[in-house]
C-alpha cells in the first residue's frame, strides 16, 4: 500500500471533541493507504507555553524554549493517538527523539536534515498508525529542537519524503487556498489546482494558509501537497507541479498585505552607488527591504528614492537613515498607509498585456500606483490602504476569478 | 564539592511567581553544594492532562497516558533552567530519555532501575544546575514511562542514590511532619527527627508528606531526607536512620484514616481454614484487608469474623462473599463510620507499657476500641469515626507530644 502522510493543525485537533473527529477522518483513510499522521499542538497551547516562558524572561532561553514549546504536540499526539485505540485503531505517539527526527541549524529556527525510517516503517508493517509530533526535532546531542512557528507543515512534507508518500494532506481550519482573501471579497473561489511558484508568491504576499519555506520544502522535494478542511468533508486545494496543471488561468490569485510601510526619501544625490549605501546598513540590521523605485531626476543632481519595509521596521530604519551621515538627502518621508496588492499566476507567462490590463483595471477606479515590482509569475503594486478592497474587486472581475 | 538533591513538589511550582522563589532557593545551595534539582509538574496540570485523557477513555492507552503527563514536567522543569539563566545561573532541563533514566516494569507504575551518570556528572563540572524531570523514566524500547503519582519523590531519592548526594531536600508545601494531622489538633508539633520506619507507618497510615514507596526506596538506600517548605524559609524534618535520632521520645507520631470500613461476619462455622476461605477470593481481587479479629465462640460452632478493608472496597468485598458458596454465615454487617488511629513511635521497643497507657487514655475519654492490630513500633485501634478527634487529642497529650 501507499503511503498518505495527513498532517493536522492546531484548530483541527484544539479540543476533545476535534481529536475525536479527526480519528474518524484518519480511519477513513486506513483502508486505503498506509497512514502517517503528523500533529500540532492543541490551539492555544503553544501560545499559552510562550507566555509563560516571556513572564520570566523577554529573552528566555532557546533551548529552554525548545523544550517547553515541545510538550505541546507531546500532548496532543497522545491524546490522538489514545482516541484511535478508543476506537479499535491500532496506533501510538511518536515524539521525534524516538524515532529520531535529526535537525540542524539553530534553537527555535532548526530544519529538518533526516528521519531514521527503520521504526515508523516495521510500526506500519504491523498495521499500526503511527502519529508523530510536528514542530519538533533533536540535534546530534540529543538536545529538543523545534522548526519554527508552523513548522509543523515542515515537519509533515519532509516526512512525505523521507517515506516516499504519494501525497500530503495537510488539513485546517480553511476549505483550502482561495483566489483572494474571503474575508476581504465574498466571491472569492476555492482553487482546485495552484503550482508550488504560485502558491509561493501566495503566501510570502500575505496568504495566511501555509507558510513559505513549508511549500517551497514541498516544492524542491516534488511532494503534492492537499490543503482542506478538516471541518468539512469537501476537497480542498492541490499544490502540485506546473505540468501537473490543466486549464490554466491566466490569473490564479490576488493577494494583499497590510503590514507594509513607505519610505521616501527626497533629495538624494543622484550618483552611483546612493542606494546601496543606504540598503547596506539597512540589510546588515536584518531590514528587508521590498519594493524600490527611484524617480529619474530632471536636472541630473538630486532625486528621490521611495523603498517598502515591514511596518515593525519603520522605528529601526529611521535611527539608522538618521545615524549614517553618509545618506544625504533633504527630506524623509514615511508612509504607514499603504498595502500591496499582487496579482499572480503562471499564465500570465504566456499572455502579453497583463500588466497593462490590471494598471487600467485600476485607473478605471482612481485607483493610484505608487509602487510597481513584477517577477515571471507576479505583478505587485503599491497603493493606498484604505483602496486596497476596492483594488481586490475590480482584479477579481478584470481577471474573471469568480468564474 | 558533595552532590545535594532539591525536588520540588507541584505547589512549589506552580506559578511563575513561584518559579521565581523556587530559583532562589536553588541559588542558596549552589556555592556549598553541586545542586541537583528534580521537579514535579506545576500542581493542576497532571490532573488537567488526566481529566483530559479521561474525556476520550475511562481506559485510555496506559502507554499514551505515560507520554501524555510527562509532558507535565517537560514544561515545569524548562521554565525553572529558563529561570535560572534569566538569574545569570548556568542551569539546563534534562528529560528522561536524555540522560536516560532507565525504568522497568509496567506503564504507569515503573520503578527507576539504573541512571546513567555520565552527562549529568559532566554537566556538574562544568558548573551547571542539572533541572531532571521528576516522574519520568524510559524504558529499554524508548517508552516513556511514570512511575506512578507523587513520583517525583521516588525519582528524587534514586537520583540521590546514583550520584552519592549527602541529601535529598524534599521541598513542599508544609512545613515538614508533624507529630499528629495539624487540621486535626491545633498543638499538633513539627518533628526534628524521625526514623524511616516511623515514617513509613505515618506514610501508610495517611499521612499524606510522602508516599510510603519513596520513603521505603530511602530506607534501603539510607538517604537522608529533609522535608521541608518552599514557602516558609524554615528548618524541616530529617527522615534518617534510627541511629542518628537521639533523644527519642516513646512516641513519635499520631495517624488517623478516614477510609476505612468494617466488616463482620456473624455465625461463621468456627473450623481451621475459615478465614483463609474468606479472604482468599478477596486477596484474588486485590482487596486489601487490613486489620483482622476473631471472636472467641462461647460453643466452639460459630463464631463472628471482623476485619477491615478500604471504603470503596465494600461494594466489590460484598459481591464478593455473597458469591462465594463455600462462605457460610448468618449475617452480614457493613459499617463505614470507622477510623484507624495509630500510635507510631520507635521508643516502644524498649518501653513497656505504651498499650496500656493508650488504652486507658481512650477507656477514660469513654472512646469504645473496635479492633486492635500491633507492630514493633505501631499500635492501632479501630473506633467510631467520630471519636477521631477526641481520640488523637487524648493520646497527644498522653504521650506529651506538645512538648
Amino acid at each position: 500500500m501507499e503511503i498518505i502522510v495527513l498532517k493536522f493543525g492546531g484548530t483541527s485537533v484544539g479540543s476533545i471533541q476535534r481529536i475525536k473527529e479527526v480519528a474518524k477522518i484518519i480511519k477513513s483513510y486506513s483502508r486505503k493507504y498506509n497512514v502517517i499522521v503528523l500533529s500540532s499542538a492543541m490551539s492555544g497551547t503553544t501560545n499559552k507555553l510562550i507566555n509563560m516562558s516571556l513572564k520570566i524572561s523577554k529573552n528566555f532561553s532557546d533551548h529552554e524554549y525548545d523544550t517547553l514549546v515541545s510538550a505541546g504536540e507531546q500532548i496532543s499526539c497522545s491524546l490522538l493517538a489514545g482516541q484511535l485505540l478508543e476506537n479499535g485503531i491500532k496506533a501510538r505517539s511518536w515524539m521525534a527523539w524516538q524515532i529520531p527526527i535529526l535537525t540542524e541549524g539553530k534553537h527555535k529556527y532548526s530544519r529538518i536534515k533526516y528521519i531514521n525510517k527503520n521504526k515508523i516503517l516495521k510500526y506500519l508493517r504491523s498495521g499500526g498508525i503511527p502519529i508523530i509530533a510536528g514542530f519538533q526535532g533533536i540535534d546530534k546531542n540529543l538536545n529538543i529542537t523545534t522548526i519554527g512557528r508552523g513548522g509543523s507543515d515542515s515537519s509533515a512534507i519532509m516526512v512525505a519524503k523521507f517515506f516516499k508518500a504519494r501525497r500530503c494532506v495537510i488539513y485546517t481550519d480553511v476549505e483550502g487556498v482561495y483566489t483572494t482573501d474571503p474575508n476581504k471579497l465574498n466571491s472569492a473561489k476555492k482553487i482546485q489546482n495552484i503550482s508550488y511558484e504560485e502558491m509561493l508568491e501566495m503566501a510570502s504576499l500575505g496568504s495566511k494558509v501555509m507558510q513559505a519555506h513549508s511549500i517551497q520544502d514541498a516544492r524542491l522535494n516534488r511532494i503534492n501537497i492537499e490543503v482542506k478542511s478538516s471541518f468539512i468533508n469537501k476537497s480542498g486545494t492541490l499544490i502540485t507541479k506546473r505540468k501537473n496543471i490543466i486549464n490554466n488561468k491566466i490569473i490564479t490569485g490576488i493577494s494583499s498585505t497590510d503590514n507594509d510601510a513607505k519610505v521616501t526619501l527626497v533629495g538624494v544625490k543622484d550618483r552611483p552607488g546612493i542606494a546601496a549605501s543606504i540598503f547596506k546598513p539597512l540589510s546588515q540590521n536584518s531590514i528587508n527591504v521590498d519594493m524600490v523605485v527611484q524617480n529619474i531626476s530632471s536636472d541630473g543632481k538630486e532625486t528621490d528614492l521611495t523603498f517598502t519595509i515591514k511596518s515593525i521596521d519603520l522605528t529601526k530604519t529611521k535611527k539608522i537613515i538618521n545615524k549614517y551621515k553618509n545618506i544625504i538627502f533633504k527630506k524623509l518621508i514615511f508612509d504607514k498607509n499603504v498595502s500591496k496588492v499582487s496579482i499572480i499566476g503562471v499564465g500570465m507567462i504566456t499572455t502579453p498585456g497583463v500588466t497593462f490590463r490590471m494598471f487600467q483595471a485600476l485607473a478605471r477606479k482612481n485607483i493610484n500606483i505608487q509602487v510597481i515590482s513584477t517577477s515571471e509569475i507576479k505583478i505587485s503594486v503599491l497603493i493606498k490602504r484604505t483602496n486596497v478592497t476596492k483594488a481586490i474587486k475590480c482584479l477579481h472581475q478584470e481577471f474573471k476569478l469568480n468564474k
